[in-house]
């Protein structure tokens, strides 16, 4: 029996012959990441055709095929065989924010081994663009209307003079009066069911997410993802060995039935039920309903990521699916990123009575406690009022933008983009229109000339499968003129003789 | 064949049958951490000793004999057998810092299921003993010498005005104007030879133990730990699927030839050079060539924690481990916890290149990257000078307040407790005369009850082969008066008739 992955020790990728996705998918993928996230750079020679065919144990049409299709969107450039090479004209900034160290050791051999944990996330190098743009990067608040006076106020009334008790030592969760605060929040506003024991401090989502991963899911097993979804997500999932399931969403959310087809015995389903990111979809009743019963019954846990659910403009709010949940069986995930900014990181999550220990006894071996820096700030930010003034206001100047985004689009673009207006967020997905004759990466790449981020939506699609095309579009950090500006650049770079 | 581990759901204990340590030895251990750190309460009831070793399936007289060692050092009491409980009289003070939320949900049975991996950390709950006692807990710096007003200030000043590309993304290292302060800072007083790109900030030397851990570390490879060591260190090695080998360390460090003879294929060696933990031994020049070539022929790294180096009152301050590499396998590990305080949970790790990336793909998926919050200012603190005179001074304090320590044992007690002053450190070790007739855990459970925390020598020793007794006493956060009226309060409870 030939061994389940493959591997190119000349391109550093691995490919799964029992995977979900074709050989040649695969490949493909590998290599756009690889491209991506800056690991093969703009003019390095790719190996042979035949060389990485023998060298994958595959066919030389699979080699060729994932070519012509990198070759097709513009990641690889020359004739097909020895002369293929990175593309040249691939805009810098669409390239990761990859760092001067990771660059720096590209090319050194370690001097010990390498765990296989870590060669699996070698396939997870981040997608994420740079700094440089600000315009339209999702998820990103407007820093202009944050009170950096007060909070800076606020911070140092409490270092001047902090209790000596909290230097030397903390809580395992975090910061009780903050724990207590997000409680009382999370209680009032989203309609959870939970105690401040419940609450657990976290270096933002991301660290929540480590932790259940590693807490309830075991290496070989099988846990539901959307697809979309959220890479950040993917990661961490892999990196606690799970074998994930691209579990697709339909317009009521994650497909309950596909997931029970296709891996029945999972263990957790990571969900994102008020605002499915990227898709913006709210989560039916009946299909919360009918994915805690699934739960029940196979008594696996769902992850309810609930990461912007503060800026919901319409509709009538859903309440989170925890507060729905009558088995313990939700472990909700819930960050200050976006509300207040991301270098905060600072997140929770609220889990059910049984994972408190499990959970804070992991937490010791991988990090002791949370740092207690902007804690105490934090803690009187909420329960001074001032979170929940500064999320009113947000939410108002974030509906509008969201308006002037739709209108924008619809008035310069003469249909060729378009965006339908959602209930919530702080991004919209722009659908590309056929006569433009882009795919949604080509038209990111072009964005990208023109210094914008509109990452495409089918990189949040797992490997395989159909996959909807459009452009992520944050509108949150920008104000109103701002919007239409870019809205403009964004067309011209659509409409560019390349 | 049995199954390699046996199980007591009745007390929530796992024993290892091909583990190192006996199984009536691991019974001992299992059941005295757990009465160490809460899950077992005072007055609560052991199962009858034959229920026991049916459960597990081992004889009675294992049960038994782990139960006798127990009885006679004070854990438990009443007869062999039903009537067998956890003793009453073990004093609070000397439970560990678990938290209502541990205890509120002990008894709950999860919904869903847990990993191997957090059951694996069952057996390592926290041994911390609780805040409560300042004296004498290693350790702790003392805070009252720390210049709060500027440090508020420092903080303030950036936070009223911060640059907002710091806001809303980071790098996956840390605040690269830190990186190359610690860069400076250890070539300059470390000797280390390193460039700010392998400066990678952790939250805590806890987390980066987590991130090198995973990283070099699959499940079922060997691990040399230095006995006695670090139990965090320990703990975060187990979560990371490590085969512990407790290797001895004699007056010149960790045994390599030992750890040869046990283990001759780790991937990793864990060691503390500057100032063993918890024995206060300096690894000499011969160890640590010795160390470095068995890393070289065995391809394996070394971790190098150098927790408290900053405190050297004397001798030739041996550089670090990591500047004598000649083949970049030492990964470095640092702390501001020691000099500044613990809650700050900032640490950072140095690590060779070819690490820098696997590292970081990995950090990527666990937290994404280290909060912004005090980065600045530690920066700031560090480039100032603030943090070189805090340093000095604090250097001049702690050496002559280790100086009244050793004094202050030899004028009251009368030879009955004895310390020989060390070169570095924060604490040092206490020798308890034999006349005194108390094991270090008995007298650990007297100092407790008067409000001490003096942990036991015999505690950092892994399970099984020969312990040395004595107290760890930390000085560090005492100044010389409490010293000396602790030092006599510790006397009065060695001498108390029980």
């Amino acid at each position: 029996m030939p061994a389940r992955t493959t591997r190119s020790p000349l391109l550093s990728i691995t490919l799964d012959r029992h995977g979900a996705a074709s050989l040649q998918e695969q490949l493909y993928d590998r290599i756009r990441e690889a491209i991506l996230n800056g690991r093969l750079k703009p003019g390095s020679r790719l190996p042979a055709s035949r060389v990485l065919a023998s060298e994958l144990g595959v066919s030389r049409n699979t080699i060729l095929g994932g070519f012509e299709r990198l070759h097709s969107e513009g990641y690889i450039e020359g004739h097909m065989g020895a002369a293929t090479q990175v593309s040249m004209v691939l805009p810098e900034d669409l390239l990761s924010a990859r760092n001067r160290a990771a660059v720096h050791s590209h090319d050194t051999i370690p001097a010990g081994k390498i765990s296989n944990l870590s060669e699996r996330m070698g396939g997870f190098a981040s997608h994420r663009a740079d700094n440089s743009g600000r315009a339209f990067r999702p998820s990103l608040p407007d820093l202009r209307e944050f009170p950096f006076q007060l909070w800076s106020r606020t911070i140092a009334k409490f270092w001047r003079n902090p209790p000596p008790d909290l230097l030397t030592s903390g809580d395992y969760a975090g910061y009780p009066p903050l724990r207590r605060s997000i409680a009382g929040y999370l209680g009032a506003v989203r309609g959870l069911n939970c105690t401040p024991e419940q609450i657990i401090i976290t270096s933002g989502a991301q660290q929540a997410l480590d932790l259940i991963a590693r807490t309830v899911v075991d290496p070989g097993n099988d846990v539901w993802v959307e697809n979309p979804g959220y890479d950040g997500l993917s990661s961490t999932l892999v990196a606690a060995g799970a074998t994930l399931h691209h579990i697709p969403v339909d317009e009521q959310g994650l497909s309950v039935k596909y997931g029970c087809k296709v891996a029945p015995d999972a263990v957790l389903a990571a969900v994102t039920p008020s605002h499915q990111y990227p898709l913006g979809i709210t989560m039916s009743l009946a299909r919360r309903l009918e994915l805690l019963d699934w739960a029940t019954r196979q008594r696996a846990w769902i992850l309810e990521d609930d990461y912007d659910s503060e800026f919901r403009y319409g509709g009538k709010p859903l309440s989170a699916l925890q507060g729905l949940d009558k088995t313990a069986q939700v472990i909700y995930v819930g960050t200050f990123s976006k509300v207040l900014f991301p270098a905060l990181r600072l997140g929770y999550m609220v889990v059910p009575d049984a994972l408190i220990e499990p959970v804070l006894r992991l937490r010791r071996a991988i990090d002791d406690y949370p740092a207690l820096a902007l804690q105490p700030a934090l803690h009187s930010f909420i329960d001074g009022g001032q979170f929940a003034a500064h999320i009113r206001r947000l939410r108002g100047l974030y509906a509008r933008r969201q308006s002037v985004l739709v209108e924008a689009l619809q008035n310069s673009s003469h249909g060729l983009l378009s965006a339908q207006p959602s209930e919530a967020g702080m991004h919209l997905i722009a659908s590309l229109a056929p006569e433009l004759g882009l795919s949604d990466v080509e038209a990111s790449i072009r964005a990208a000339r023109v210094g914008l981020v509109a990452q495409p939506l089918s990189g949040f699609y797992g490997a395989g499968g159909v996959k909807t095309e459009g452009l992520v579009l944050g509108y949150a950090g920008l104000n109103e003129r701002e919007i239409e500006q870019n809205v403009k650049l964004l067309l011209t770079a659509m409409l560019a003789k390349n």
